[in-house]
């Protein structure tokens, strides 16, 4: 018995989400299939972490065990023979028998991509969430800084999370312009509420609007109080970017 | 009556392409039966030409006569209504009688986006051609220079073309590296011939793998032959982006 870990990038709009449901079609659904029909083994697959539904991922990490005698790195490719074309395996390697990939992530990366239209662009339909009217991209710049470090961000969760400590540690959060009409944010932490990124985009998008001060991240933080905060931007402007261990 | 002119966003992924067929869903069906629904009037649009099936148009022209009183910039939001969400109309103009979107045309700008890889990468299979190995970017930046100016581009056309010269002019050709993994091609011309840009860009994935040198591209203008260029690239990666009047 060998433990291989997958980078699995996935395309989330014809998904609901990563995980098994008893209805729809999920992303650990359809893995597990093709592993079964290519290894011939029924097992279980454990991502880093649940995406939701529409949510992208680049690099999607999970482990399973098998007695599979193909080669580690070979793994990848005999499973892709099996997937949709909205999901591939990009890398299989061997890890030792503790490695987990939920328990033992140390960093992940989400990009946030947004464009800014009145009319809706159907080429950015799935992949950016669409914004409107003047957005003050300084601002945003400036307001998202506020999110790094070590913070309780009990004001930036969806209040159905049931995770036992709302503190967690941003390492990096950037805003990048990529045109006039096109933003992402990106950012690295030690673990992600639910909804949280979502919520903090949000939240930068209404300092966009000169709704509220850069600055008032810190209050907003401070308060714990999810009222504060933005509303939860839309889920297919969010991709999962990397996972460190 | 008044002549309205469209310009049109949409993606190709699932239309097979922008003409009226018997059989299957197109663009310009799908905009007249908008165009039917919400103006109530039962007309033929007229593109500035047909883009193929999996082609996407980031501002594709069109134009049609109504007897509608709506005004004229305000016709595009009535017809967005009606439109699936794989296209949008971004703009709704008012041109005289004798404007014709196709014949008018005076240049015609197309983006063709590649990204380099062994796995298909889901959340570009739609939006991107994929080739893999080792690319030379500055020979392909050098390569794409030769076809700007007249020429006679019989070697860069599909054998079904019927245009009566295959004469045109390339105003500008470029590359552009948008990552170590990913380029794209920008052509403006007075006029394209049937899969000319796909022939085009398949001709410098050559010059890319080394198979041919970039000045090879104008003996190969100067052949007239068909089997001297290279493969017609996919579909997915061609963009047409602006057309001129």
């Amino acid at each position: 018995m060998k433990r291989i870990l997958l980078t699995i990038s996935y395309d989330g709009t014809h998904f609901n989400g990563w995980q098994h449901q008893n209805n729809g079609r999920t992303v650990q659904d359809v893995v597990e299939k093709a592993i079964k029909d290519s290894l011939k083994e029924d097992i279980r697959i454990f991502a880093s972490g649940r995406t939701d539904e529409g949510v992208h991922a680049i690099g999607q990490k999970a482990h399973f065990d098998t007695n599979s005698k193909i080669a580690s790195e070979k793994i990848a490719n005999i499973i892709n023979l099996k997937l949709p074309e909205d999901v591939s395996i990009l890398k299989s390697e061997e890890v030792s028998n503790d490695f987990d990939a939920r328990k033992t992530a140390k960093r992940k990366t989400y990009r946030y991509d947004t464009y800014i239209s009145y009319v809706p662009l159907p080429l950015k339909r799935n992949t950016h969430a669409r914004v409107f009217g003047k957005f003050d991209f300084d601002a945003m710049k400036k307001a998202v800084k506020y999110f790094e470090g070590t913070h309780d961000f009990a004001a930036f969760r969806n209040l159905g999370s049931t995770a036992k400590t709302t503190v967690r540690t941003i390492y990096k959060a950037s805003f990048k312009k990529i045109s006039d009409t096109e933003f992402s944010f990106e950012f690295t932490g030690d673990g992600f509420l639910y909804h949280m990124v979502r919520i903090m985009v949000g939240t930068l998008y209404n300092v966009g609007r000169g709704k509220i001060k850069p600055e008032e991240i810190n209050d907003i933080l401070k308060s714990k109080n999810r009222k504060r905060a933005g509303k939860t931007a839309p889920s297919q402007g969010l991709y999962l970017v990397d996972v460190k261990y």
